[in-house]
């Protein structure tokens, strides 16, 4: 088995954001040569999230008020005592939900294509911004 | 490394269902005739999920009960509002859903087993039934 | 494509408990002598999950009062009636988080380096303790 990793940024603008980054993915794997193998595409964050989805405009919106009321940002965590005295943006809440809705996204290339369907797209959730993030493409074959 | 993929159909009745697919993709690493690698089971809906739990009949009935409280299907969602106005079901609960228990299922398959807990099935989550559904079965080895 | 398997048990201590199994993992790579491939860190329990976030003390309180709050123990599940009558503890709650929180944790392998973000461990959520859980370390390479 052969992998090969590449990785790119990106930046967000605000504290929360959902950005296809199906163009960079697809974009990467151009630039390794690949045509056949399974893709994986994830990034490290622990208050961000990556996943795939329907990007459409107002349903992104959807996301962001849902994600919101269920971990909203200003509670009062215990891990956001620390990052508060220190003038510090509290992130308790972007974990909480990384730990929701993050997964490993894998998808089957072959000639070329990948297996996403025909309204999924590999979507980054920012729940910490704005930020430059890291995402990592990774292909086995 | 070589990838093998196949794909079945099933058919859910009703608008939030749970199905359990253990049989079918058993069945495909049967007719691929392997029997050691890496599974993965996938579906490219973004309005459904792909996941593994026990499938108890009780246990399925918290779930779905569970899923529409988080995020209720009626909640006037912006995804919604054009759907609605064509006369067409509202889904932005289901793509709620589906981003917060989607996620890819990875087996190890060795002598012809399925690395399964006790408990343990691949299960598919219709959350904008009723319709026809398709799930791959990918194996790497 | 090789498949290499190792399996370690861990105690949990209490009803909810939050355990980085980070070292163990390692332990395993290092035990079967592998320094690159694609790891693969699973468990079977379908009353548990595995995860990746930051493993920050405050940080682990916060996620349980959430995890509670979204699925509190005692609602009177459907699931749980046979297991109340039976005399055993209730676990719908665990299965329910189970299915919004786990997912299969994959890390690249790479001169003997885990590729983990600065903040991100390995982590085993007990939700039905305490018990003896098993997890699966699984390289391909």
């Amino acid at each position: 088995m052969e992998i090969q990793t590449e990785s790119f940024s990106i930046e967000s603008h605000s504290r929360f954001e959902i950005l296809s980054v199906t163009p960079e993915v697809e974009a990467t794997i151009e630039d390794l040569g690949v045509t056949d193998g399974l893709v994986y595409v994830s990034t490290p964050h622990t208050s961000a999230a990556l996943s795939t989805n329907e990007y459409e405009e107002k349903l992104l919106d959807d996301m962001i008020d849902k994600f919101k009321e269920i971990a909203p940002p200003d509670e009062g965590y215990y891990h956001d005592l620390d990052h508060i005295t220190a003038g510090e943006q509290p992130n308790a809440h972007a974990h909480l939900i990384s730990a929701m809705i993050k997964r490993p996204v894998l998808l089957v290339l072959r000639d070329g294509d990948l297996d996403l369907g025909t309204w999924e797209e590999v979507m980054f959730f920012e729940l910490c911004g704005p930020r430059e993030r890291t995402i990592t493409t990774t292909i086995l074959q």
